[in-house]
C-alpha cells in the first residue's frame, strides 16, 4: 500500500466552505504534535528519510518514513509502531536528537475515495492535504491526476513539494 | 530507581523446592523472546549498552539499557517503552540489526522484598536471577550483600557476570 499526498497552501475558510457540495463530509479533527530525529549516523536529508513521533491525545505513534519514490506527489513508504511516551527517551539514548517539534491542528474530510486534511501548523501557516491510498506503483499517476482535478474544484494550486519538517527547517533553522 | 541484580548457574529444580520454606511464594510465569540488536554507528560491545525488543505474548516492550555502572551485580539504568511489533521493522529501517534471538520461559518467586527468577533459556541452561530495586547508588552494596545471603540459602553459588546476550554471543559467534 502507497499513500498518494499532495499538498497545497490554501486560505482554509474558503476551502472548508466548498467541501460540503464536493460530497464531502467532516470525518475527524484532532491535535497533533511531530517530533522529528536525526540519526545518530545518517544524514536524513541526505537519504530523504524520517523519524517520526506523533503524539495525539495519550497515544504516540512511531513512524519511519522512506524516501519519496518520485512517482508523483509526496509517495512514500511508512512504517508505523504505536508505543507510548518512553519510546522518546529510548530514542534519545541510543543518539537521536529531536530536530524540529510540529504542532498542528487537522479536520479530516473524506468523500470519493480521497481524504482532505485542513491543517493548521503552528509558524507555518494553513494547508490542505489530499490524500488517496493506493495498492501498488501502477495507480500512483491516476491518483496525483484526480488529486489535482479534486485541488482545482476547490480553488487551491499552489502545490508545496517539501514536508513540514522541511519548511520547518527552512524557516526557523535557515537549513533546507 | 536502580535494579540490582546477580545471575547464577543453578539446577532450579532444587531451588524450587527450597523456596517455600525460604519465604518466597509464585508470582507468574511466562514465555519471553528477546530480540537484540546491533547499533547501526556504535559498537554495543564496547560501550556496554543494548537495546532490546522483548516480545511476551501480544506485548511488545522496547528497552535500551545503559552500561553496568561497577556498583556490583549487573546494576544499570532501564529505559522502557511499550510498543508493538511494528517496532521490529522500524528499528531495521534505521539500521538496527538484529544480533540474537534469546528465548526463555521464567518463573517468578517474590519474597522478602526480591524476585527470584528461574530461567530455562533455549539453548543456554539453566539459571536463577536475584534482583532488587533500590532508590539510589548507595544502597546498592548491601542489596548486593542481601541477594548473596539469598543464593547462599538456595544453595547457588556459580554467579555468572555476562547477560544472556554475552552468554548467547560466546556460544554461538565466537564473541564476547
Amino acid at each position: 500500500m502507497l499513500e498518494v499526498e499532495v499538498k497545497y497552501r490554501a486560505h482554509l475558510a474558503a476551502v472548508k466552505s466548498r467541501l460540503p457540495s464536493l460530497g464531502f463530509s467532516p470525518s475527524g479533527a484532532q491535535s497533533e504534535e511531530d517530533v522529528y530525529f536525526q540519526h545518530p549516523c545518517r544524514n536524513f536529508a541526505e537519504t530523504d528519510e524520517a523519524l517520526r513521533v506523533r503524539v495525539v491525545g495519550g497515544r504516540v505513534e512511531v513512524t519511519y518514513k522512506g524516501p519519496r519514490l518520485g512517482l508523483g506527489g509526496k509517495t512514500r513508504a511508512e512504517i508505523t509502531a504505536e508505543a507510548d511516551l518512553g519510546v522518546l527517551e529510548v530514542l534519545e539514548r541510543l543518539g537521536f536528537k529531536p530536530v524540529a517539534r510540529i504542532r498542528k491542528r487537522r479536520e479530516y474530510y473524506t468523500g470519493r475515495g480521497l481524504t482532505v486534511s485542513l491543517d493548521w501548523v503552528e509558524g507555518l501557516g494553513e494547508f490542505v492535504e489530499i490524500e488517496k491510498v493506493v495498492e501498488g506503483e501502477g495507480e500512483v499517476a491516476a491518483a496525483v491526476a484526480e488529486i489535482r482535478r479534486l485541488a482545482a474544484e476547490l480553488g487551491v494550486g499552489e502545490e508545496v513539494g517539501e514536508t513540514y519538517l522541511e519548511l520547518f527547517l527552512k524557516a526557523y533553522k535557515g537549513g533546507g
